[in-house]
């Protein structure tokens, strides 16, 4: 609690701040407003000087936890990388970050992953805002060729369920091992390899065999 | 509580049903073997003549839990199906048994995954049967001529990764409206389509273009 006291923001970082050591230390059920102003010595009234409300201190929370991941994302989509590239790394360095966090202070981890559920509304946005910037690099694909026969919002559901591992925390949690950026290549290689090839496929690469048999 | 108890069974049966209302109404954590007994009119030590340990008795309550799941695979193994129809069926039946198990009572459904979280070494096993199981079906696949370049430890980890809303039940009950079974079949032909398929075959594919260009 060494940081100064004389601007607003440092007086906002320093709030969120004992919110987190609380969440650590007790997990994230129950977080009482007038406890994270107590440890700072402030009144709960003081405390609205700086959010106005409940809610926007958990935004500015979770403002704080998604602000270098939404960066990668920003990153990646405006890149010049091809889409399956720019997938991957929508995919890999995001839960990279995951993971050091998790390996940092996994009961930290923990106990944001249960403030996130329990604050759903404002997690919901930034759920969202992932899944635009997934449409923009699937859609990059679609026009170079990739996935035909479906369309957009099937795509983003279908990568949705082949990836949970390397974007569900939860998930990730429990398949560190293997979890590896390696395998999350061999996923988006399926993925781009093997959605909307189907019969039409396997015929080609029989003609393939075939012609090249008579040539 | 009608079941007559004139039978080891019988009891067995009657003190697993008594152990799931509790769990139904109360959750899963600290299940007490005593009160289990009491509300079956038995005292503790007439318990153990049931079940030997309470070790023995969750390993009952899995195995009801795991009866049909089970035979479900066998049964898919041991069919006549293509390898990628089989394991299309192997996810698709227990999914659609687990699904409509949550959906006759979440509460219970949800108690029951916390119950198996806090006795997961019970669980382990039926997982490992599952994958054992699944190795059947890939083995088959490989041998058709699939996943070139892969080998089998390394197939059953993708598959695992990619199929998570299909078979983790904490995923399925967060992604029930995607996760559907045309979108499975999606994932599985992907999968079947995409895994080992690599640059060779988009090579492939452009030499049927070119070849029909000039035909």
């Amino acid at each position: 609690m060494s940081r100064p006291l004389n601007d607003h923001d440092a007086i906002r970082t320093q709030l969120m701040d004992a919110a987190e050591d609380m969440v650590r230390a007790r997990g994230a059920i129950n977080l009482s407003l007038s406890e994270v102003a107590a440890a700072c010595g402030m009144s709960q009234s003081s405390f609205y000087r700086y959010f106005a409300s409940k809610e926007a201190f958990f935004e500015a929370i979770a403002g704080r936890w998604f602000e270098e991941l939404n960066q990668i994302m920003e990153e990646v989509v405006a890149s010049d990388l091809p889409p399956r590239e720019k997938l991957f790394q929508f995919f890999a360095r995001r839960v990279a970050v995951k993971r050091a966090r998790f390996e940092a202070d996994p009961n930290l981890f923990r106990a944001n992953m249960d403030l996130g559920e329990e604050h759903w509304e404002v997690i919901r946005g930034y759920v969202d805002l992932a899944d635009h910037y997934m449409a923009v690099v699937l859609g990059e694909a679609m026009s170079e060729g990739y996935f035909e026969g479906y369309d957009l919002d099937h795509i983003i559901a279908i990568t949705n369920l082949m990836v949970q591992p390397f974007c569900n925390p939860f998930v990730m949690m429990d398949m560190m091992r293997t979890a590896t950026p390696d395998n999350l290549r061999i996923v988006i290689n399926t993925l781009f390899d093997g959605l909307g090839v189907k019969q039409a496929a396997a015929a080609d690469k029989a003609n393939v065999t075939a012609l090249r048999a008579i040539s």
